[in-house]
């Protein structure tokens, strides 16, 4: 961490200041006095320091932090990729293309089984379906709840797919006991209180990147889970907010590399909801392939125009065929010449 | 609601469409033949209507509401100001300014009642302090949690200044029992299944912005609170999220007006969380008061230097004295030749 | 052009507007009478008329463009993909991967060269590099100029690759006579005075995407140029402006299906500017190619640690070898298997 | 400057690299080893630095300004206001409110003429309108061009307002010789060839905030000005883009205080353009001066619904009265109490 002073700070300012940082974080502090302003390098785990604290000294021109903020979730501290297996089997991670499909809502038991039938037989490995569902309209469908789980449980019976389904909040952790992977969606990024929930178990975690978090944050809220003890994180990149209009979001294609330089978590990509447009789910996976994920997390409905919810976004279990196909062997293509 | 749909559909499906709404809805459906697009327009209450249903139909070439899709929060429906009014005569909205102020976070009793006994003599209405705390860091400060509200009860009791404070989940809502305003913090705006829980209690709710959400989605989360029943509900704005980076968020200062004329609701102004920055908290707080905020959430320490958390946006006692002099000032003079 | 009225929009205005639209514009207009509001359909060539004046109306609620408001970008009116094609052979467009390559700036004869050479060799089919630099800082380096451009030229008749070089003024057009392609940089995307002055002319324009521009935007001034009679336009993402750090600019990977959709023009994507890191070239190189694009346009220096300008993003020769590499046969495999 | 080395830079390199420091740019460069990197602190005048040639360097981690990228728009070396004096006695800056008013686009002498009289009646001391208009779409009405600097002539010779006007491009130059103030719009922030030329007049200069620019980058373009030796420039907020669709753009308030403290230029606010919604344009008018501004920028037309541009977001003559009075009394208030 390098900290600029202000050319006001005094002495023994400095001295006070820098006595504290030693004793209460155990870090080593290098002043270096220019003529302009003095400078202060810590050495030491930086990682607990609040930099608001700094900030706030008035004596401090500006605070840069040098070491990244998160560790469990660091590659540096953990260079090996994380594979996230299944007791079935099933894996994310480490080489090969993992890809959740499945509808938005999970509506009957019929819908859901059919739609697993079809991705399944396209090649997905894993089954995704919302019983919880977030809608911006409190008078929207909200999902089926525990049903919806009971019926993903069903589907998984039929197929042999391990489920994957939203939460919205630690009240309902029981049931999603025998649910294989936990989704936290965008809007729950942030919600600490989940978070810590959700490192107390030992399940994986499908974590999605909020609609205007940053990487940086992206990674801070897996260390929340990290930290607890539950390190079976997935990074998901779903589409972040911007000016633009055409799209529901942008796909921030960038954050693949990056997430996998920066971390070992796996990564996988939402092409669904980064765009809202079910024809771009193709060209959008394509690329998500192309950057890096390790997987795909698509929506897949039997009859996108009964959906209730996400239609629009929605491909039918035929266009998924095409999808699957064409990202099934651009993975491979790639693998083998890359 | 406005539908345009595509040259392509067919009049058996416009039928069965139209025939669909009709029943589903009870809505009227105008339809408009044009030459190279037909259109319907709707009739009815349409805020009932998933608007991702309509785009998903792939006949519909895209869908417009004309009706807001918030009812209890809008003006339409509820021309005059809602007027917060604690059982201590405290008012929130109807034409006078109030102030919440107070440290980000409870820190000790000593420094809680200092503040409180401060941000009183300066004019402030309402004590604010932060006992469970929002942090991105899990190794940062997380609050002092149940202790916290305890010690904030204490300084309630010495000032008379009712309390502001945030909840992060419906499972702490026992512990709020006591408090007079509950918080719900900008990454919690769209924790859907917390706002149903706020709903069902009786009990202002100050509701802030989230970083990334336009205007309409914070009328729908407050539409959230609402539709369980409780009504009170005071919107805040605090900054939303940019590419400037000089300032940690930007004030949306259109937001206020914005607000005022969609909304029945009162409407705050945060400079401090908006800024980051503690010298722009008083032109932002005379801009808040200017554009016609109802009141403002200003974070005063007494030790901003020793904060554990937000020091950098914090106000001293001395600053917070002439920021609230001038904002008074502002809000008397301007009211009067306004 | 739907146009929804006000309710308290008098008959007598209603005529009055009506019957100015039908004149001024020649086109149909279609009145729906709905019980709440009033709709007006307008039918023929509404891309001349100016939404803002139809918004301005103290009136009307709301209007929505059904047509896009350009015409000879617009695949709807030329359905087969435009390839240019320059007299030596080279084309952008048309089912190939094109590849522009070259320095941030041109420095010396010996630099633009020797990195003429080496992506010659690695299979770039046109050099780019820089006379005339927009640099935010007056005080950094302006690029050679006219020098540069007579470099370029040397570099083009060593190597045979055509030249791509930037215009920043309409006055300079005289010394870009023998230039090949000439590209108008992001922060020119809407001078408009510029972009009429290139649609005098008949030579390929890369136009590249404004900084927050829209694609509509993006397209309106691809319009500007061919509605002058220039209709040879290469269209350009080069990311955009987010709230996201870690990058320069988020690359909007979702504009190159969508800009192929909507326009029959060449869509290219510059990896280096949407990230400004060197690292991250290869696997947005890749994305880009996977979700379509016709062409990359990428940074190469033969020493970016001297580079006087953008050296953090730009590749080595050798660099650019396996860059190159992989693409092309990304390309190759996808297109066989697509 | 604070440059952040990685743990691989050897020890020649890094003596390289001072030594080229050094020498290059006449900069003291200090040392300080650290166990997990190296930090230089560079003393001397750092703005002349390229930061991009420094973080191109691989074995460079990152690069901090501590000093001000600009110099002559920069209020530490220049800690009094710049106050703009017309020939005329009219000021913008130095204490008082001033207003510019005028319509979006000159049409007629009467229009002009009759808008002239209007705002000057209502306190406005300077008179906008637009003779060459940047418009989106090339079908879009694009000005009179010379025809409308001579109405504008015309307009102030009948009310003695000095009058202001937008330039495209360096080659109309001469058109605006007996023009006041020339006006740089948002999209030509950075025509760095306007601005160059802009440099090169005695004449003052609005500059408007591009869409996406930083606050930094805006005082860059008001160097590139002052840098030709023209330091009679006035910035302009007119309001960013964000993700918000509610307005047209965001004003970001922060901007003004921000402004002020960095520069010693002074500051207007364009509320007409930061919402383009003619009723927003009171409440952030008075938030602006509330904020310090030193001037706004209004549109008004004598008939909105017919301008030929911007109708939705201009006031009536009538609606201007009120705002003026508003705001000029609020500026006397606020300065009074101040």
């Amino acid at each position: 961490m390098i900290i600029v002073l202000k050319p006001n700070c005094t002495v023994e300012q400095l001295k006070h200041f820098t006595d504290g940082l030693t004793h209460d974080y155990n870090v080593k502090v290098n002043t270096w006095v220019g003529t302009q302003s003095t400078v202060l390098g810590l050495i030491g785990d930086t990682s607990v320091i609040d930099i608001d604290y700094i900030a706030a000294q008035d004596f401090v021109e500006s605070v840069k932090r040098v070491q990244e903020p998160y560790k469990k979730a660091n590659r540096k501290f953990h260079p090996d990729d994380t594979v996230i297996e299944l007791p079935g089997g099933q894996r994310i991670g480490g080489g090969t293309l993992s890809i959740i499909a499945g509808p938005c809502s999970v509506e009957t038991e019929e819908q859901i089984c059919e739609v697993a039938d079809r991705v399944k037989a396209a090649g997905a490995q894993f089954l995704r379906g919302g019983a919880f569902k977030p809608r911006t309209s409190p008078y929207a469908f909200q999902g089926l709840k525990a049903e919806g789980i009971e019926l993903l449980r069903e589907a998984r019976k039929k197929t042999g797919l391990p489920i994957v389904t939203e939460i919205m909040s630690a009240a309902h952790l029981p049931l999603f006991e025998d649910v294989d992977i936990i989704q936290v969606g965008a809007r729950n990024m942030q919600n600490f209180e989940l978070l810590k929930e959700l490192g107390k178990i030992r399940k994986p975690i499908l974590l999605k990147r909020g609609l205007s978090s940053t990487i940086e944050e992206l990674l801070m809220s897996a260390e929340y889970i990290m930290a607890g003890g539950n390190e079976q994180v997935i990074l998901c990149e779903r589409g972040i907010r911007t000016y633009e209009t055409y799209t529901r979001n942008t796909l921030d294609i960038s954050a693949v590399p990056i997430l996998k330089r920066l971390s070992h978590l796996p990564v996988v990509v939402d092409p669904s909801h980064a765009s809202g447009i079910a024809w771009l789910v193709e060209p959008l996976a394509m690329a998500a392939v192309a950057a890096g994920a390790d997987g795909l997390i698509i929506e897949v409905h039997n009859n996108p125009a009964k959906a209730l919810s996400d239609g629009a976004q929605s491909l039918t279990p035929d266009q998924f065929d095409r999808v699957a196909k064409r990202v099934f062997q651009a993975a491979s293509l790639l693998h083998a010449e890359g």
